[in-house]
């Protein structure tokens, strides 16, 4: 059983976490999905809708995937100490640390990227490289795996990512598999990135 | 001003709301997203997250979209009258009506396709086409426009469809905008579908 802990915080953006949590739902009963934030409740994403957290920080044992989507609100948890502690102690506790979009910004906050290699989304990339000037950051990749982290670039590569994390959790049939029975065109090729150009990253 | 009305159900799928719901979400202050249910209140995903919805079918007076995901949950509402005659009601008040996935069996059920193209989910298509006898079902295609009526395919395809939708609210290059603000690889032609002869349905 894999369990997989995802952080929200005010201003999340939607797709950072359904889109991960569809990939890991598909594994049925081989996984466990629990949301977590700084308080149990009702956390509402940038877009609007509101979302259920049923876990404080202090309230984890253990968890094989912590997932840190990205957002707007990361633009005020960058400076809320609860957030970034809380990611030091749950990261301590993870098999595999993993990030969506600008939550990337959180982990480096948490120095829980120094001296590791990372990505983030494309057009927040100046302001991330920002919050860890000890960090590797590299422009062109879909997702970058270094050690036990996975950071993935914008919103939809969230997907991409999670789909090599579940090969490393079980192995790539398993992730061809969640992508066909979500009808996703996986982009398996961390590599891929055509928006660092399209942005001018590179 | 475009309004997106989103039906939720106990075991709707998680990335069948928002996939679409980061697309819509990307027209900034253009857009306004309802999430709508039988009941105002708490509605648990078939991934277990729980949403909080806030608007009850008879409380909505028009809509540019009407949005209606499937998941696990369509098993259980296809028999709902209260939920089938909901959709009724609102597919008479909105401009688009569309679906994602097995949503496609509940405008089935109540008689919104009747006479028109569509298609859903491939793992799924043959019990989806049992709840809408008279719907000339096509199952090769991303997506499917009839008229006001837009049908995906499974889980993912939503996505697509959601910028094939913005299209024609707005135009290609808003699309392509808000594609590129999500990292997202659109696949923009609608007839693009490996996962049909993948599942043996053609």
């Amino acid at each position: 059983m894999i369990t997989v802990g995802t952080v929200l915080f005010e201003g999340f953006e939607l797709l950072d976490v359904f889109g991960p949590l569809e990939m890991y739902g598909m594994l049925g009963d081989r996984v466990e999905l629990l949301l977590i934030s700084e308080r149990i409740g009702n956390v509402r994403s940038h877009q609007g809708s509101v979302v259920v957290s049923e876990h404080e920080f202090g309230g984890i044992d253990s968890l094989d995937v912590l997932l840190v989507p990205g957002g707007m609100g990361t633009r005020h948890e960058v400076t809320n100490p609860a957030l970034i502690n809380g990611l030091v102690a749950l990261a301590a506790k993870a098999r595999f640390v993993t990030s969506v979009c600008t939550g990337s910004a959180l982990l480096a906050r948490a120095g829980l990227l120094d001296g590791k290699k990372a990505t983030s989304n494309k057009r927040a990339f100046a302001w991330v490289k920002k919050q860890g000037p000890n960090v590797e950051w590299i422009a062109e990749a879909r997702w970058v795996e270094d050690g036990n982290v996975f950071t993935s670039s914008g919103v939809s590569a969230g997907m991409d990512m999670t789909l090599g994390v579940i090969e490393r959790l079980f192995d790539r049939q398993t992730s061809v598999e969640v992508a066909d029975q979500t009808e996703y065109e996986w982009h398996e090729d961390k590599n891929w990135d055509p928006f660092a150009k399209k942005n001018g990253l590179i």
